[in-house]
């Protein structure tokens, strides 16, 4: 038994490209601005919930309690989803990428929905390009991987 | 019709919360790097594939061709990808979020598959905490959102 706590065991250093690759380390790398996007996705359907980012404080705190911890950039601290709205994510499985740069997190959505505009989804439209509009436009989505 | 080619449309400008959150004008935000992340999905089964990024000059290019075209943050270039590889993707449908500073593209992807590594997807891997290691470690994800 590791006596660290999750939240405080560090991620592996990222090696070779073949290690991060093909190897066993978790190394997700953290851009300039100390950030990695995290694409939540519902855990069933696997339907688009919304895009958000972590720290490598945000992640370790998301390991730990199993639910989604952001980083929010325009307060610039900790988001705990569902802290203050009951609208938690309980994670299922997180999934990284081959150069482990990006996040999907297979969520189950507590509460009314994920998004602040009361929606399912925060992508609840679609961008249409009109031949006779001066600039493409957007309309609400009926993809049946939304609804 | 619009005497421009959909390449050389400018986006909205970005108006109110409300107008970018409600409204009908397509106006993406892009970060201080001029970039949007850009995640690419299953058309059909919602599959994670892959999360790459788009300057405003490779959205458009992307809403002419039907097809994927990123900005490539490693060689500094628009990347329409396939272009060398073959494993173009069909652009079904581009979802953006509430804020619209991140988009969802629903793609079919040709050729034999989407990753470098020649899998069809990056989200190859999941994260796995173990109690007794010292780190968390990645392993072949059995999701069936993947496979």
């Amino acid at each position: 038994m590791n006596a660290l706590p999750v939240s405080q065991r560090p991620f592996a250093a990222r090696e070779s490209k073949n290690a991060i690759e093909e190897g066993a380390a978790f190394a997700p790398k953290f851009g300039a601005d100390g950030l990695i996007p995290a694409m939540a996705v519902d855990a069933d359907s696997g339907a688009p919930l919304m895009l958000a980012y972590m720290n490598e404080e945000s992640l370790r705190q998301t390991l730990e309690a199993g639910q989604a911890v952001y980083w929010s950039r325009s307060r610039n601290e900790i988001w705990h989803k569902g802290l203050t709205s009951g609208e938690f994510q309980d994670v299922e499985e997180i999934l990284t990428d081959c150069d482990q740069d990006a996040l999907v997190l297979r969520v189950r959505q507590r509460g009314g929905g994920c998004c602040h505009t009361k929606r399912a989804t925060c992508f609840y439209r679609r961008v249409v390009v009109d031949e006779a509009a001066e600039s493409p436009t957007v309309q609400l989505a009926p993809s049946s991987l939304v609804e």
